[in-house]
């Protein structure tokens, strides 16, 4: 009963086999592959437009590097408040981007609304050059409460950041999964929106450690080579990092994996909330968030599941009473409808 | 024929096995399982102490990471004018460790001399504030001239280094080829001589992509898990990059092909001097510098060998007379004793 | 009617006396000279124990020096949402600092409360290594609402600052004006209260341009002069900004002139109350924040009066209605009676 | 008999005279006043075009905004071995550069020649992404030796620049004491033959606290005012460092302080030449190196006079013999006849 993180699961097989089948003779170091070639193109099928895409091994330095390559170090990147990369990076970056600002937003169920943009960019724009300068808006796509942004509700943030001189990017960690809940095409949820960089992730999808920035213009992409390297981001062997994205590719697989995982949230919401434990947000992704007592709490845990609690700063104050715990709940392509039974069961028992 | 690069070579397949088999069910993410646990046990063991470790995918990250750890911003690292920290990391060091300096010393075959260290320290102390002052010493083992420095030659070095007050960092991107050669202990060749922090490679020994900077001195190690974090280094699915490091160290597997890489470089390099084109420096590792007419350059291209023409900045004027070529000829675990006869055979034609 | 900033007022008469005054013959540059060795044991005295003292010429170079002196890149800063390190200097401690992350919390009138403090250091704690960890807290005194911290209140936050492993930094730019509100010694106010370092500002107070870093443990101010130097701050000709100082501290003349520029505060928020124009905030320095309708505002700058409006966000919502602006008006020790008597009757005007 | 640095002089006394002067009334802050805007049409004037200029308070503080902001963090900037940016400012190019690097080159009496410059560029060029490549190439002048760049020495080596890519900067710390020597025009000196961008120091030459970035190209100055004020090198009494860059200019007065300083260092020149003791190197603006023995450096010493002994790595080893030291002997505009006198006949002495 392991939902602590879709990072905790393992590896794909097509993935690995991939990997193992990527081991033959020699091939150029540092992306001069043909694998790499190869995959570059898969990248621009993929997104419906020539596409500049950079291999790394984490989503931290995918975010990094995007963020980094569109923000000056006096800009300021505006994101939801609990975003990955304002809370569990590290300070990445702000290092990366020597030292920008991350300017945290509230909203609902991890998104961020119009209105909070544009009044966040009024108020960061124009005190030149005292005051930092909204440079970039940050989306989480799908959100770290498991909801997903729509097309047009993206298009209208990307319209409020444009016009502000702002560019856009979109943390897609869990882009698959948002993918395939809104059956929409990759360039419809980014480039099509007004997205203009991607981190678009497969470790939690089902990769060993693959990450790609992507960005759609790519004259846009200038440097990025030279800001990769020089961060230590550049694999030598570099043709495992393109086999595991061909592999993601390749029939779908990316979206079967992805639609396993969130049909596996999907039953586990749906069982907890016929307990009586009914999800803190609507479940759209691979994510479940339930309040619960800390007795219930305690089963689980003896029971061997796994899953972390999360602070649950500025959440309605309706939705967790006082004694109560926010759990998260994450599935993944590997999750069985055993190990979700077992969990209502537990969960659910009076 | 390909001597272009060790990371031009496929992963050994002792490796690539044991990444398959930690494909078992869930482990926790960023290094909280157990197969790290098992590996950190490991390298105490292989180091004879209690040694601080963390697992990168990159030797640039390894570099750069252990170098900002021991060198402030207003330091300055002193390293040979050619090692690869300075000449083909695209400034990570500097980026990593907020604006530091890398001083380049020359010395003959890719090696500094204690004199050189000597010198370079009383050049860069006590004109405070003003001037950079020697923060760290770095040597590459094995070096990029393909040669070695042996303890007793560290051990002068380091002891000039500490009496300055600097620290000892090893870029030991091909440390199991010096060990080999040297059939010295893994602890005789970097802390009982002296080596504050090694860099160990294993992905040009063989690996996919596993690189670990080791702190002899864990107490020195504090907010190194945060330098890695912070830099995008902290892989997720750490399970991965620990069971490419258990699987290097199982049954002296990386001694086992170290010694198949020196041994095709010994080769090599016997094969040509047999036909006149001795090697520019001793063959110690598995890297043969020979200088090459443009004729048999063109001659060994054509028949499809692969390898790097250095440039020869601070050579001796009478090792590469006018027209003649640096040619740069790397084995590897994977190179057949019938790669070499074939080039021996095409450059040595008259 | 000039209330635009006291950075807007001159030099003061002494002040300026001791920049000519020391306009005689050489002295040895960058701080090797005999005013700079007489006003650190000046600094000495004035806080009543040996300190640490680095003299540059902008408050924005003293904090950022500061703070990034007693903060890791990967640290937070605990500040005040509304504090001038986070609004009003571009980055510049994210800069100075590598990349370390301000953290900004809200306090009404400018101050930040216990529980405010306790609970931002609850929530960046132990999160390791993913979170930035809570590292310094950073109080402005007077605040930029112009209150002011009593030596208890200061006690209180930097006890649980302490407990929580972070370092304490106040935010001086008008220190004096504290200081003579409270009658309190220089030390009662800082590090007799938890404060470890402090960014003393003369420059507001009637400098031409002088402010200090003031260290109260000189251990801790170990390679602050490379800081300095690298970024620029350290003055070559420093025997002039040494002058600033002793003539600021001469015959107690800091007190002199915070006194006047309080006074004038005083005299301009009783002179508006009188009127029905009451300030927002307790006025305890040399700022009175008034709500004003747009047509008033319009009056006064028709009659050439000179001030800013602030953006209110943060506020509570019953302070400012919504047609009123947030207007901050600033005294200094050159604001004259006739000044203030003019703008309070154009303003207080029906 | 100070020869110690002209930093070591005071303030020419037009200069504080301006400075006491511009101390009446109000004027906004952070060069919004009416100073400020005199000033930018001066130099606008000065350099025979319109440029964008940015006044700081140090040197150190001019050339790194200046050389951060035309090299990218992943860029080079060459620069002659013993130049004060690579020497003396501890690093402050690379930190607010973001960790580019410096290239120290080789070059008699201070200069770097054209062919140097080629190979450096061919040298850093092209190996990308693995290499830092030249951005930049910084040239001082006058030199840190006393000589000077002709025009048409600049105009050669910033065509080889700016046909590689570069851009270039000069600092000019001590330009005024190239322009009176040469006789040439600031524009004849600077973008006419080639700079791109140039830090002006009044401090050396007789202000308090006062240096210029100026970007020729108004273009390429954006967002340098984000670069100062992050840096916290923006004036809030931004009034003072303008009025000394006019009083700098009213009447020629650089010209007229450049000029006595080179005129005390021609007659130290002549007089120790007289005695046996020639100029290391060609004596062309305000500083002369000699060789001097021990023994005399002990005698002149004793008998108080002040010069700094310099390290003589990089000179032609026939210029030093064993025993004998390089001293740096510094005039200024301050500099008297009679210490030169009492210097010459000290030093002359058998």
């Amino acid at each position: 009963m392991n939902f602590a993180s879709d990072n905790a699961a393992a590896v794909a097989p097509e993935i690995m086999a991939a990997i193992a089948a990527a081991n033959q003779g020699y091939a150029l170091a540092y992306g001069n592959d043909q694998a790499t070639r190869r995959v570059e193109v898969l990248f621009s099928e993929m997104f419906e437009r020539e596409v500049a895409v950079f291999l790394v091994s984490t989503g931290t330095a995918a975010n990094a590097l995007a963020l980094a390559h569109v923000t000056p170090p006096w800009g300021a990147v505006l994101c939801h408040a609990q975003s990955h990369i304002t809370t569990d990076e590290c300070g990445a970056p702000e290092f990366f981007g020597g030292g920008l600002k991350l300017v945290g937003l509230q909203g609902e169920a991890g998104k961020i609304d119009a209105a909070t943009v544009s009044a966040a960019i009024a108020r960061l724009s124009g005190h030149r050059p005292h005051q930092v300068n909204a440079a970039t808006l940050s989306l989480t796509q799908a959100t770290e409460a498991g909801t997903i942004y729509r097309p047009a509700e993206i298009s209208v943030l990307a319209d409020i950041a444009h016009r502000g001189g702002l560019k856009v990017h979109m943390d897609g960690a869990r882009f698959a999964n948002a993918l395939v809940r809104t059956n929409m095409s990759p360039a419809a949820l980014t480039w099509r929106a007004g997205v203009d960089v991607l981190s678009l992730g497969a470790t939690k999808g089902g990769a060993l450690a693959a990450e790609a920035v992507i960005v759609f213009d790519p004259a846009l992409a200038a440097m990025l080579p030279e800001r990769r390297k020089r961060s230590g981001h550049l694999l030598s062997k570099h043709r495992f990092i393109a086999a595991q994205f061909e592999a993601f590719f390749r029939d779908d697989l990316w979206r079967v994996l992805a639609r396993r995982a969130n049909a596996m949230a999907d039953l586990l919401a749906a069982g907890l909330a016929a307990r009586g434990i009914a999800p803190v947000w609507p479940v759209e992704a691979n994510l479940v968030f339930v309040a619960i007592t800390e007795h219930r709490h305690r089963r689980l845990q003896d029971a061997g599941a796994t899953y972390y609690v999360r602070n649950h700063d500025g959440m309605p104050a309706n939705v967790i009473d006082g004694g109560a715990m926010l759990a998260r709940l994450v599935t993944s392509f590997s999750t069985t409808k055993s190990d979700i039974d077992r969990f209502v069961a537990i969960a659910g028992a009076s």
